[in-house]
């Protein structure tokens, strides 16, 4: 079960998928005879899912601290929590196993934000290689002294551009061909207007891509303002940093002109719908974003949001786009509260997590289609005690699709393949 | 890990709790020496979940259907799916599964709407009965011709209170103490002015409690309105039916005085957090209810809510009180976005979906204290392939108890006790 196009959901049955020594699938169809793995009858293959944005230093607090403002967060427990993980002792922990839970969780693909560490950035690169997860790791660029703490910073301009490099360097000798660099400014307000410069520069120079956080909160927009007198979109393109796939997490304020400067460059946005709900005072139109053709992902913004997998934040995208279309305040008539077209399908959010998520990285995966590579996840149906039962007597394609995008819990998925591999499940 | 009182974190470590041989909880101290159920080091014991809204026949189509207004999806599907449920066949498949599904993931109180069918009803109770599941369950009450299908209707109002009151002796003839008859007028678009007054003097005559819908989107508000000339709050009063602990689901459009004379009769709210999304056009102000010092417990409103368990409740109702409080237009500025104060914590939630419930229901449950009946869960931490991991390097009381009620998945919930018996797991 897949989504092609946007709102358009394709179902596959008994079909045989065959996939090449390189992980690419090479031919669907038809066919009775012996299978390597024969999922049974009572399973669904979904394309893999697609992270495009989730911050690996701060797993180990996924699920608290959510009753903070985005400032305090940050400072008093984000970036004391990566700091830590700089530490290679505490991140050879915590690497394998957040990299192996997010894989059982049926994320193939995944785009970090690692520490400013090099050598902990590369340890986290070493570990998805090892694991089998496809990624974009990304050392964290940031040297602002206003908007850092000198305990957690680069110690200058020069500093962050030459820390990237490396980094983009050491990933790269790793040789395998699913993990790569990104280059990783953390968000403005942490970067001096040198070091964006230069991260744009290094863009250019390696070929290597660009994720950064833009216009996330009323704070973040108002600080672009305030800083660069225009947007953040604005102000990241004149550094160069909006590029063909750079990747935008968040953009819940982006204005119209914002979302066609994104569009124009080829570059996208990572729509983090649980995390905005904490930290963004207002729901990403997604909808409006897709209707003008900008490339939108999903996140789970780890541990901003506090949910891992892509199936929960799927839910959570179509929830968010109710409340949007619908308000939230009983306290105004109906035709004031909300506004009206917001809403998306739970096809269009599959959309994102998968088939989008494809077209924002560039990258031939996001749907079990010929030329594609084999990532993919199994679901199983009815198992004891899951909530996710079908009813022969009135289910059918469309409502199997949604119940298992909406119920699936993380021990339903069976199996999981990135690039025909398997990498989690017990069969 | 409980919340005593709303907002307040009780945490207790290296206890033993004495259940006497009715279910009830004897002692709770320090104590050395053998013990019938050790939970380990690495589990944590919540009070067992209240799910104080629910929709038994309408199981089956969790988590499908949600992209439609309230009366189409009604009509369309959730009475056609009821009348299914009336078929003695598809129920014995359906409550067993369901009932065991729910214990699986930590609800030991259920509040049922059954079917408008007093045998399947019946059913319904006597499953709740074997499996060990705390339940009030209650045969749906719904007359009018203007407001249900004449294929699933009572066939008039006396019918209605007759087979309310036949379903209620039946289910006392049980003769079980967890499971209890609740008189259920649907919601009043579906219920004539006869059988509203009807059942109200039915509940006074057999002091069986009620449970209806009140004000649960911008539609019934004003259907009420239109009908009896004032809110749908008033007209329950009106008719008898706000009366002590009578369960009033969802609630989102009360106004301050709705408050009050909920808050007076001794009644509470069930509110239904991730349904209100799809269904009620706006977010219900639980802070404001709370506040106000109405009983209010948490309902999953399976399936308007299309997720079954009360943890992840928690974190929807949580998140729907950002919303509100944040707004969700990015088009407007910050100060016209949202409703300040709205906002809710993780106690808070917690505590409706077990002391606050208790409450609600006035029975002695929601919280591990003398006196109170054993409904427990334990959750186990650092499953692997969890996301729920501590990590001794940060993690204290608050951060785990936040940790546990967000990440918890099913497969987490290792055992689940009612009345002292345990009713789900694998130990």
């Amino acid at each position: 079960m897949q989504t092609p196009r946007r709102g358009e959901l394709q179902v596959l049955q008994n079909v045989v998928i065959d996939v090449d020594d390189d992980g690419t699938i090479i031919s669907i169809g038809h066919r009775d005879g012996p299978v390597t793995h024969d999922l049974g009858e009572h399973s669904v293959l979904l394309p893999g899912l697609i992270d495009s944005h989730l911050h690996a230093p701060q797993w180990p607090q996924l699920g608290t601290g959510l009753d903070l403002p985005l400032e305090q967060w940050l400072l008093e427990h984000t970036f004391p929590l990566e700091k830590r993980l700089t530490e290679p002792e505490f991140a050879a922990q915590v690497w394998p196993q957040m990299v192996a839970t997010l894989l059982a969780h049926g994320t193939t693909t995944a785009v970090y934000f690692a520490t400013i560490d090099v050598a902990t950035t590369t340890m986290l690169a070493s570990t998805c290689a090892e694991l089998g997860q496809r990624a974009f790791v990304g050392r964290v660029a940031m040297d602002h002294t206003g908007g850092t703490p000198e305990w957690y910073r680069d110690a200058d301009a020069n500093v962050s551009i030459e820390n990237s490099h490396l980094s983009i360097q050491e990933i790269q000798m790793l040789g395998n061909s699913l993990v790569k660099p990104v280059i990783t400014p953390r968000f403005t307000p942490a970067c001096s207007n040198d070091a964006l410069i230069g991260l744009g520069q290094l863009s250019i120079e390696t070929g290597v891509r660009l994720q950064t956080h833009c216009s996330e909160s009323d704070w973040q927009h108002h600080y672009a303002i305030e800083r660069f007198r225009t947007t953040d979109t604005q102000a990241l393109a004149g550094f160069g940093l909006i590029r063909p796939n750079t990747i935008l997490a968040h953009g819940d304020h982006l204005g119209d002109s914002d979302l066609d400067i994104v569009r124009l460059a080829g570059a996208g946005v990572a729509h983090c719908p649980l995390s905005n709900a904490y930290f963004a005072n207002a729901v990403f139109p997604a909808r409006r974003a897709l209707d003008a053709g900008v490339k939108v992902g999903l996140g789970t913004d780890i541990a901003g949001g506090a949910s891992p997998g892509l199936l929960p934040q799927c839910a959570h995208a179509v929830t968010a786009s109710r409340y949007l279309e619908d308000g939230v305040d009983p306290g105004l008539s109906a035709h004031e509260r909300g506004v009206s077209n917001s809403r998306i399908a739970i096809t269009d959010a599959f959309y994102m997590a998968t088939t989008g998520g494809a077209e924002l990285l560039d990258l031939p995966i996001g749907l079990l289609a010929v030329g594609r590579s084999f990532d993919a996840l199994a679901v199983q149906l009815n198992r004891p005690g899951s909530a996710l039962q079908m009813w022969t007597e009135i289910d059918d394609g469309d409502r199997i699709f949604e119940k298992v995008v909406r119920l699936a819990a993380p021990a339903d998925i069976s199996n999981v393949w990135v690039n025909g591999r398997r990498v989690a499940g017990a069969a």
